[in-house]
C-alpha cells in the first residue's frame, strides 16, 4: 500500500518543529524580560517613575499625594506572601501527586510488561501481522518513561504558570497607576509567558522524546507511538489532580473570605483585615493558573499522542512517511508563530486607552489567532500531507484527502472560537444575560440562583451543536483520526488561549494587591475592571478546555474501543445502555464531591475567620494583623485530602467496570459521562462566570450611584443606577 | 408457532380486568365520602362536634376560646377560593390544550392515513407478511380515537385529582383541631380517592377501548394494539402541558409569595395579608396535584401500551393469547387491589398519634404495597402467562419463561421502592443530608446552594443503579417488552404511590388555610408536621414519575428503533454520537426555558405584591383585604404563555431531527435525552425536595428556641437549637 508522500521533506519537518518550539519559548522569555523592567524595589522604581513622568505620565497617589515608596513596598511585600504560599501549596500537592506518579508508573510498568510475560523477544505486531514488532516489555519501559516524561511536564507547566502569575500581579497594580492600558498590558504579557512557555515547552519534549524512541524502535512506528501514548495519559491524570486540588483550594478561600468579610463584617473584597484573603489570592495561582496550566496541557498531549497512535497504524505510518506521521506537531508548531504574531498586535500594534476596549481587545485575540491559523492550517494540510491516504478506521483503512484534514482541523479551530464567542456573550457584564442575572437580584437570592442556573443551562445549546457538527465532519471524513485533529485545531491557538486565561487570575490578584495595600479607589476601579474582564476570559478559557476535551475524549475512545477489537457499541444491548446510564450519572457523583468538598472546606475556613475577628482585639481597627498562615493551612489541607476521593473515582471506575462488567459495558460509561459530562462542565462553568460578572456589575452600579450622590448631590434608586449602566 | 397458553381463561380475564377496576372506583368513591362526613358548614359542624366531644375528643378552639363557628366558616370561604381559582386555571389550560389537542389528533389522522394514500383496502401486515391487515385508513382512524381517549382521560385525571384536592384541604385543617392523626386521615384519605380514580379510570378506559377497537379489528392484533398505542401518546402529550403549565404556575406563585411576604415584610408564610398567598395555595393543586396526576398517568399508559405493542407482534399475540396480551392490565388490575389492601392499613389498622410517627406511617405504605404487590405478581406472571413464549426482539423472537418476566416486573416494582427510600433519606429532614443543608445556612446563601446542588448530584447515584439493574435484567430476559413491564411494575402501586403523593400538596394547603383563618399556633404546627413530611412524599412521587419515565422512554425508544428498522444504533458512528451529544443537552435546553419562564412571572409577581403591599392603606396592618385575583391573574397568564416554547422544543424536536438527519440521528438524540434527563431529574427533583425540608426544619428549631425561651426563660443559640433539635 504505498502512496506519494508529503510535500514538505522529512528534514525540514524535522527542523521546523523544534525551531517553532524554541522560538516560542525564547518569545516567552522575552515577555517575561519585559515583565521584569517593571520594578518592585522602592529605590530604583522612584527613579524609573521620574523619568517615564516626563513622558507626560503621572502617578495618580502623586495626584492624590501618597507616598509612593511605601505603597510599591507593600505591594512587593503582599507579592510575596502571595507567591509563598502558592509555591509552598504546590509543593505539598506535588510531593503527593509525585507519590502516586510513582505507584502508577510502576502499575504501567507492570501491567505492559506482564502481557508476554516481561519477554525480552520481538513479536508480531497488533495491527500488521507481518511485521515483527518490538518486545512487549519495550513498550513497557517507554510508556512508562513517556508517561513521566508527561506528568513532569503537565506539573512544570502549571509551577511555571503560577510562578509568572505571582510575579506579575503586584506589577500590574504598580502599573495601573499608570493607566488601564499600562496595566492590561503587563498583565497580558504574563498571560502570554504562560502560554508560550507551555505550548512551545509541551511541544520540545513530545517531539525530543518521539525522536529518542525512535533511536531505539527504529522502522517499529506501531510500537514507537504506543509508548508515545503514556505522554498523554501522565499529563491528564495530573491535570486531574491538579484542577481537582487546585479548585477546592481556591473556591474554599474565595468563599470562605466573602462570606464573613464582605456579607457578615461588611469590608471590601480583599481587604487586608481579612484573614482568609492571602489564601483567596494564592488559590487564584494553584487553581485557575496551575489548574488550568495542567488541564490544558493535559487536552493537548492526549490530544497529539491520540493522532499519533491511530496515525500508526495508518499508511502515514505503514508508509513511515515522517512528515505526515508528525502532521499534529506540526500544526501545533505553526500555532505557536500564529499565536506570537497575534499577541504583538495585542502588545505592540493596538493599544487599549479606555476601560470598555479591554474585553473587545481580548476577544479580537481570539479572532485574529482563529483567523490566521486558517491559513496556518492550510498551508500545513498543503504541505504536510500527501493529497491522499489512508486512516485506520475501527479494523479497515478509509481513503482520506488532504482536503478533507484541512476541514477537520479547520472545524475544530473555529468551533473553539463559536465557543468562546458564546461564553463570552453569556459571562460577560456587557451583555444582557449576566444584566438579567444581575436585574434578578433585586428579589432576592432566590431569584438569582434560578436565573443563574437557567442562563448556564441555555448557555450550553450552541457550544453542543459547535461541538457535534464538528465531530460529525471530522469523525465522518477521517474517523477518530479526525476527531483527534479537531481538537488539536482548537488547541492550535492555545498560546494565546492561555494568554487570556492566565489574564484573568493575575488581573483578580492585582485588585487584591491594590486594596490590601491601600491604593486609590480609582486604581481599585481599573483593576476590577480588568478582572471582570478576566472573569469572562476565564470562562473562555474553560470553554476551550472542555469543548476539546470533548472532542479528545471521544478520540481515546475511539483508541480505546478500536484497541478493544470491539466493533459496534450498539445502544440497543442491555450492557450499553446500562453503561450509558450510569456513565452519565458519573460526573454528577464527581460533582457532588467536589462541591462538598468545597462546602465543608469553606464552612472551616468561615469559622475560623469569624474565629479570628472575635479573638483577636483590634482586626477590625486594622491596628492588628490577622493570621493568614493558618488560613492558608485551611485550604492546603482540604484540597489535599480532597482531592484523592475524586481522583480515585475517576482512575478506578474504567478498571472496575471493565473488570468486572466487561469491555462493552465500560465502553457505554466511557461514553456516557462524555456527553453528560460535557453539558455539565458547560453549564456550570458559565453559571459560576456568569454570577461573578453580575456581582461586579451591581457593584460597578453601586459606585455609579456614589459617584452621582457626591458630584451632583443627586440620588439615584439602585434600579435606575443598573439602567443607566446599562 | 404454536405454544401453551396461560392458565387463565379467557373469560376470567375479561371478568377480572373491569372488576378490580370498578372496585377501585367504588373504594375511590367511599373514600370521598367519608373525607365529606367532615362537615365544612358551621351549624351542622357544631351539632357534629357536640357529639364527637362527647367521645372525650376536644378542641384546641374551645380550649383556647376561639370561635368555632367563624374560623369553619372563614376555612370554607378560603377553600372556595382556592378551588375556584385552581378550576378557572385548569379550564384555562384546557382551552389552549384542548386547541392542540384537536390539531394534534388532525396531523395524527392525517399523517398515519397518508402512508397508504386513505386507502380502505386491506394490506399485508407489517411483521408478518403472510396475514392480512386492516387499512391503514383505520389505524389512522382508531389511533386518533384512541389519543383523543388517553388525552381526555389524563386531563380527567388531573381535574378530579384537583377537585378532590380543594375539596380535601380545609378538612384537614379542621381536623386538625381534633389532634394531628385526625388530620393525616383525612389527607390522607383524599389522596387515595385521586391514586385509586387515577388507577382504576386508566385501566379502565384502555380496557373498554380495547375492546370496543377489537370487535372492528377482529384477529388483526397488529393493527389493533398499533392504534391502541395512541391512547399512550395522548395521556403523556397533556401530561407534558400539565406538568409543565403547573409547574410554573405553582412556582412563580410560591417564589413570589415567599420572598415578598417572609422575605422583605416579615409575614409567616401563608398570612393572608400576602396578595400572592391564594395563587401560592392555587398552584400547589393545579401543579403539585393536577400536574402530578397526568404525568403518571402518562406514564402508566406509555408504558401499558408498549407493553401491549411489543406483546402483539409476539407470541401471545400471533397466538391470539388473550390472557397472556392483557398481561400488563392484569398486573394494574392486581395493583388496585394490593394498593386498596395497602390503604386501609394506614386508614383503619394503624392509627397515628404522635406528629414523629406520619413519615414512618407512609413509608410503611411503600413497604407494604410493595411486598405484597410481588405476591400479586407471583400470582398473575403464573396463571397470567404461558410457561413458555417467545418476544419480539428487533426482529427476532426471544423465548422467555413466566418466572423470567415475573422477575423483570418484581425488578421494576423493588426499583421503585429503592428510589422511595433513597428519595426519602436526601429530602426528610430526619436524616443528615437534609440537617446538613439546614446547618450550612448559617454561613449564608451561598454555602447553602453549594450544599443543596451537591446533595441533589449525590442523590442520583443509588437510584440510576437502581434503574441500571432494572433495565439490565429486563431488557436481558425479555428485551423491549421486559424494560416495558419493569415499569409497569414500579407503577403498579401507582394508586398508594399517588395517595402519598397528593397528600403533600392537601397538607401544605391545610396548612395555608390555618394560617389564613387565623387559627391557632398548635394548629399550624400540626399541619406544618404534615407538610414536611409531605414535601418529602411529593419528591418521592417524583422520583417514580421520573424512574417509570425512565423506563418507559426505553421502551418507548425500542418501539420506535423497531419499527423504524434499525438493526443496531452504534456510538461508534458520527450520526449516533452527534445525536447523543445534541440529545443529552435538550434536557438543559428545556430546564432553562422553564426556570427563565419562573423567573420572569416570579419578578412580575414579586413586584405585584410590592406594589400592592405599597399601594393598598391598611394591608400590612389586616384592616384592608388584598387583591388576590390579579397574583392569580399574573400565574395563569405566564404558565399559558411560557408553556407553548418547551411543548414546542419536546414536540418538535424528534419531527425536526428525523426529517433532516435520519432515524438514525434521532435514535442518538432520543437515547441521549433519556440517559442525561433522568440525572438532571432527579437531582432537581431532590435538592428542591431538600431545600424545602431544611427551611421547615430551621424554622421548627427557631420555633423550639421560642418556646423553650417562654417556658424556662432559657434563651439558647440558634446552633444548639439545631443541634438539640437534631
Amino acid at each position: 500500500m504505498m502512496m506519494a508522500k508529503a510535500l514538505l521533506p522529512e528534514v525540514w519537518t524535522e527542523i521546523l518543529v523544534p525551531v517553532c518550539a524554541v522560538v516560542g519559548i525564547a518569545f516567552s522569555l522575552f515577555q517575561w524580560y519585559i515583565v521584569s523592567c517593571v520594578r518592585l524595589t522602592a529605590d530604583r522604581d522612584a527613579s524609573e517613575e521620574e523619568e517615564k513622568n516626563g513622558n507626560g505620565e503621572y502617578l495618580i497617589e502623586e495626584e492624590e499625594g501618597v507616598n509612593d515608596q511605601s505603597v510599591v513596598a507593600k505591594c512587593a511585600e503582599i507579592q510575596t506572601a502571595i507567591s509563598e504560599g502558592a509555591t509552598s501549596f504546590l509543593f505539598t500537592e506535588y510531593k503527593y501527586v509525585g507519590v502516586f506518579m510513582v505507584l502508577f508508573a510502576a502499575i504501567i510498568f507492570l501491567f505492559l510488561g506482564s502481557v508476554q510475560g516481561f519477554s525480552t523477544k520481538t513479536q508480531p505486531c497488533t495491527y500488521d501481522k507481518t511485521r515483527t514488532c518490538k518486545p512487549a516489555l519495550a513498550t513497557a519501559l517507554f510508556s512508562t518513561i513517556s508517561f513521566v516524561l508527561g506528568a513532569v511536564t503537565s506539573v512544570l507547566s502549571g509551577f511555571l504558570g503560577m510562578k509568572i502569575a505571582t510575579y506579575a500581579n503586584a506589577r500590574t497594580t504598580l502599573e495601573a497607576r499608570r493607566g488601564v492600558g499600562k496595566a492590561f498590558i503587563v498583565a497580558f504579557r504574563s498571560g502570554a509567558v504562560m502560554g508560550f512557555l507551555l505550548a512551545a515547552n509541551g511541544l520540545l519534549v513530545l517531539y525530543i522524546t518521539i525522536n529518542l524512541f525512535k533511536i531505539y524502535y527504529g522502522d517499529d512506528w506501531e510500537g514507537l507511538f504506543e509508548s508515545i501514548t503514556g505522554y498523554g495519559l501522565g499529563g491528564s491524570s495530573m491535570a486531574l489532580f491538579g484542577r481537582v486540588g487546585g479548585g477546592i483550594y481556591t473556591k474554599a478561600a474565595d468563599v470562605g473570605a466573602d462570606l464573613v468579610g464582605k456579607v457578615e463584617r461588611n469590608i471590601p473584597e480583599d481587604d487586608p483585615r481579612n484573614p482568609a484573603v492571602i489564601a483567596d489570592n494564592v488559590g487564584d495561582n494553584v487553581g485557575d493558573i496551575a489548574g488550568m496550566g495542567s488541564d490544558l496541557f493535559g487536552s493537548y498531549a492526549e490530544s497529539s499522542c491520540a493522532a499519533l497512535v491511530v496515525a500508526s497504524i495508518s499508511s502515514f505510518g505503514i508508509n513511515h512517511d515522517f512528515t505526515a506521521m508528525l502532521f499534529p506537531l506540526l500544526i501545533s508548531s505553526v500555532g505557536i508563530l500564529v499565536c506570537l504574531i497575534t499577541t504583538l498586535y495585542a502588545t505592540d500594534i493596538s493599544e487599549i486607552k479606555a476601560v470598555k476596549e479591554i474585553e473587545p481587545a481580548l476577544k479580537n485575540q481570539l479572532i485574529i489567532s482563529t483567523v490566521i491559523m486558517t491559513v496556518g492550517i492550510t498551508l500545513v494540510s498543503w504541505i504536510g500531507l500527501p493529497s491522499s491516504f489512508t486512516i485506520f478506521n475501527f479494523g479497515t483503512q478509509k481513503v482520506v484527502k488532504n482536503w478533507e484534514l484541512f476541514l477537520c482541523v479547520a472545524i475544530g479551530l473555529w468551533a473553539g472560537l463559536i465557543i468562546g464567542f458564546v461564553t463570552e456573550y453569556y459571562t460577560s457584564n456587557a451583555y444582557s444575560p449576566v444584566q438579567d442575572v444581575a436585574d434578578s437580584c433585586r428579589t432576592g437570592a432566590a431569584t438569582n440562583v434560578i436565573f443563574g442556573l437557567a442562563l448556564g443551562y441555555k448557555s450550553v445549546i450552541i457550544p453542543i451543536f459547535a461541538i457535534a457538527v464538528s465531530i460529525f465532519v471530522s469523525f465522518s471524513f477521517a474517523a477518530m483520526y479526525g476527531v483527534a485533529v479537531a481538537a488539536l485545531g482548537m488547541l492550535s491557538t492555545i498560546a494565546t488561549g492561555l494568554a487570556i486565561d492566565a489574564y484573568g487570575p493575575i488581573s483578580d490578584n492585582a485588585g487584591g494587591i491594590a486594596e490590601m495595600a491601600g491604593m486609590s479607589h480609582r486604581i481599585r476601579e481599573r483593576t476590577d475592571a480588568l478582572d471582570a474582564a478576566g472573569n469572562t476570559t476565564a470562562a473562555i478559557g474553560k470553554g476551550f478546555a472542555i469543548g476539546s476535551a470533548a472532542l479528545v475524549s471521544l478520540a481515546l475512545f475511539g483508541a480505546f474501543v478500536s484497541r478493544a477489537g470491539i466493533q459496534t457499541v450498539d445502544v440497543l444491548t442491555p450492557k450499553v445502555v446500562i453503561g450509558l446510564l450510569v456513565g452519565a450519572m458519573l460526573p454528577y457523583w464527581f460533582s457532588a464531591m467536589t462541591m462538598k468538598s468545597v462546602g465543608s472546606a469553606a464552612l472551616k475556613m468561615v469559622e475560623e475567620v469569624r474565629r479570628q475577628f472575635n479573638t483577636i482585639p483590634g482586626l477590625m481597627e486594622g491596628t492588628a494583623k490577622p493570621d493568614y498562615a493558618t488560613c492558608v493551612k485551611i485550604s492546603t489541607d482540604a484540597s489535599i485530602k480532597e482531592m484523592i476521593p475524586p481522583g480515585c473515582l475517576v482512575m478506578l471506575t474504567p478498571l472496575i467496570v471493565g473488570f468486572f462488567f466487561g469491555v462493552e459495558t465500560l465502553s457505554g460509561v466511557l461514553a456516557g459521562s462524555l456527553i453528560s459530562g460535557v453539558q455539565i462542565a458547560i453549564s456550570a462553568s458559565n453559571t459560576g462566570g456568569a454570577w461573578d460578572n453580575a456581582k461586579k456589575y451591581i457593584e460597578v452600579s453601586k459606585l455609579f450611584m456614589c459617584v452621582r450622590e457626591s458630584l451632583y448631590g443627586e440620588k439615584i434608586s439602585e434600579e435606575r443606577a443598573l439602567r443607566i449602566v446599562k
